[in-house]
C-alpha cells in the first residue's frame, strides 16, 4: 500500500510529505531530514525573496541528495482599502503598546505588481536550481507557467479545499492535488471561496475529491501518525502532507514558544482566523485572535493585514510572548511530540504496517 | 477487523450503527431494515412521547428479532428569555407570511420540569419494552438512571465532540462513546461547550479520543461507505454511526424534498446553525438559515427556538418547500444514494473487505 503513483512520481520511499510551512519553519535541517528519512521535505517559500530561495536550495543540497520540493504563493489581486487599514491599526495599536512598539497609522504592503514580479523571480530560481517538485497555494499557476515548469520536467501540485477546487487543480495541469481538510493548521489553501464556516473535514473531503479527479490525491489536515496515514489511504488518498507533526520536531525552525504551545494544547483549542494575515488560517486561540474576533470581517485583505501585523508578530516572538504570535496548529496537538524527524517517519511507517497487519 | 468489542456488546454482525435521527426519520421500516441487515437500527426518540416510543418499539419487534437501540435527549436547563423570543418571532414572521402562516408573538415551549418528567417516562418505557441499547445526546444520564439501566443489562452509549467530553462519557458509566466529528449532520452532541467555530474533524478527533478513554469509540460524521468505515477503524474506532447515508435510503422517513436536496448537494453546501432549534446542527444552507445568520447569537436557546420554528418547518414540509425546512446533512452528500438499506450495508462490507484486501 505504501508504494504508489505518488511515491513513483516524487521518487520518494514513503508517501509522507512535509507541509511547506512558510515563515522560517522549514529550515534546511528540517527539509533535508525529511528527504533523508524517505519522505519529501519541502521549502515553504511563499514569503521568501528569490535570493533567499536560491541560498536555501543550495544549502539543502549540501545536506541531502534526495528530492525536495518547494511551495509558492500564487499572487491574488487585493483591495488596498485605506479605511480598513486605519481601523485595523486602531485595533492593533493597543497591542503594539503592550509590546512596547510604536503606534502605526499608515499602511505599507507590497503591491499586486510587486507580488507578481517576485513570484516570476521565484519561479525562475526554482527552475535554475532544478528543484524537481513545486506546489502552489492560494491559486493556480497560469498556463504559460505550467508549460514552462513542465518543460523542465517538474512535478506540480496544487492545493484544494473543495471538490470544485480539486477539479480546477487537475484542469490546470497539476500532477497531483493536496486535499486540505478543515483539520489543517496554518493557511487555508482555498482559492475559489474564502468561507470560514463551511470547511470540509477530511473524512468527507478525501473520498469526494478522489471520486471527482483522476490525478492522485494527497491528504492534509490533522494527520500525525500511522493511524492518519492508513486512514487517508483507506479514504482514497495516495499520500499525506503533514505540517504540525513536523513543526514540533527538533529540526524545525518554529519558535520554541510555538512548539511548546502545541505540545501542551488540546484538540478544541484552535480556530480559523483572518486576524493575522487577512487570509483564513488555523491556529491556537490566543489573546491576539480573541481581541480581533469581533472585527474579523472588517479587517484588510491579504497581504495588507499580514504587513500590518508583522511588527507585532515579530516583537511577540522576540519577547517570547505567545499571546500575540501566530501559533498555527492543526486539530491534533495532543498527538504532537518533540522528536527527531527520522523517529517520526520511522514510527509512522512501522505503525502503518502494524495497523494493516492487524486487520 | 470487523468483529470486535462493539459488535460483541451490541450483538450485531457488522460494526455499523444507524444514527438515531430524530423527527420522524427513523421509521420502523428503517430501524428494522438496518438490524435485519446486520447493523444496529436505532430509534431517534428525543422528541417522541412515551406512548409513541412504546408503540414504535412494538411495531419494530414485529419486523425484526435482532437487537435495536434508542436515543434520548438529556434535558438541559435553559433560559426562557421573553425578549429573545420576541426578537426571534420578529425575524420569523416574514417567513410565516411567505408560508401563509399567521404571525406569532408569543413563546410556547415545554418547561424544564416538563422535559425532565417526559425524559423519566421515556426511560421507563425503554426499560419496560426491554430495548437492549440506549444512547444519550446533549448530556449524560444521572448516576441513578445509569444504575437503573445497568440493572436491566442495557448497553449504554454517550455522545462526545471533544476528548474532554469523551472522558466524561466514560466516567459516567457509558459502555461506549460516539465521537462526533465536525463532518456530522444534524445536531451537535456537545454538552460541555456550545462553540460552533472550533468543531474537530474526525481525522483529528478519533485518535485523540481513542488515546484518552478505555471504552470503545464509535466514529460519527461524514461516513458513507466502506472507505469511511475502514478509515475509522484505522484511526482507532471500533464501529461507525452513519446518519446521512441512511437518511436518503428508501426505508427512511425523511421528507422526499429533504432526500432529494441531499442527493443533489455538494460537500461545501452545509453549515452549522442554531437557527432551527437553538442548538448547533449541521444542515444544507437554505434561505431560512441565511435569513437568520446575522442574528444567530441572539436567538433563544433550545428548546425555545425549536418550538418557535415548529410551525414553519411543518408548513414548509407540507408545501414541499425546501427553503424553510431543516435539511440536516453531513459533509458527504456527494456520496449519498437512494437505495435499500440492505444494499447500502452489503456494499459497505464488501468495499471494506476489498480495501483491506488490496493493502
Amino acid at each position: 500500500m505504501l508504494m504508489n503513483l505518488v511515491t513513483n512520481l516524487l521518487k520518494i520511499e514513503h508517501p509522507i510529505i512535509q507541509a511547506p510551512m512558510a515563515g522560517g519553519i522549514t529550515t534546511s535541517e528540517l527539509v533535508a531530514a525529511v528527504s533523508n528519512s524517505g519522505g519529501l521535505g519541502m521549502i515553504g517559500a511563499g514569503y521568501m525573496t528569490p535570493d533567499q530561495i536560491r541560498e536555501q536550495i543550495r544549502e539543502i543540497k549540501q545536506l541531502t541528495s534526495k528530492p525536495i520540493g518547494i511551495n509558492l504563493f500564487v499572487p491574488n489581486k487585493f483591495d488596498a482599502n485605506e479605511d480598513k487599514a486605519k481601523s485595523a491599526n486602531q485595533l492593533l495599536n493597543p497591542i503594539r503598546e503592550k509590546l512596547n512598539l510604536p503606534p502605526k497609522n499608515h499602511m505599507e504592503h507590497p503591491s499586486f505588481h510587486d507580488a507578481l514580479e517576485k513570484y516570476a523571480e521565484q519561479i525562475k530560481v526554482v527552475i535554475e536550481e532544478k528543484v524537481p517538485i513545486c506546489s502552489f497555494t492560494f491559486g493556480l499557476p497560469s498556463k504559460s507557467v505550467v508549460a514552462e515548469l513542465k518543460q523542465h520536467h517538474m512535478v506540480l501540485m496544487g492545493t484544494a479545499t473543495t471538490v470544485k477546487e480539486a477539479i480546477e487543480v487537475e484542469k490546470s495541469g497539476m500532477d497531483m492535488v493536496v486535499a486540505q481538510g478543515s483539520e489543517a493548521g496554518g493557511h487555508r489553501g482555498s482559492f475559489m471561496n474564502d468561507e470560514q464556516d463551511n470547511l470540509v473535514g477530511l473524512m468527507s473531503l478525501i473520498p469526494q475529491v478522489a471520486d471527482n479527479v483522476t490525478i492522485p490525491v494527497i491528504a492534509a489536515g490533522g494527520i500525525m501518525d500511522g493511524r492518519g496515514l492508513a486512514a487517508s489511504i483507506c479514504l482514497g488518498a495516495q499520500a499525506v502532507q503533514m505540517g504540525t507533526a513536523f513543526l514540533t520536531c527538533i529540526e524545525s525552525g518554529a519558535h520554541q514558544v510555538h512548539k511548546e504551545a502545541i505540545l501542551h494544547a488540546f484538540e478544541d483549542e484552535t480556530i480559523v482566523t483572518r486576524s493575522f494575515s487577512g487570509k483564513p488560517a488555523r491556529g491556537l486561540i490566543n489573546p491576539f485572535i480573541l481581541s480581533m474576533q469581533d472585527n474579523e470581517k472588517d479587517l484588510p485583505e491579504f497581504p495588507v493585514q499580514n504587513a500590518l501585523t508583522q511588527d507585532i508578530r515579530k516583537a511577540s516572538g522576540l519577547q517570547n510572548k505567545k499571546d500575540y504570535m501566530s501559533l498555527w496548529s492543526g486539530q491534533s496537538p495532543r498527538l504532537s511530540k518533540n522528536q527527531r524527524v527520522k523517529t517520526l517517519i520511522e514510527s509512522i511507517i512501522s505503525d502503518v504496517k502494524n495497523t494493516i497487519g492487524k486487520q
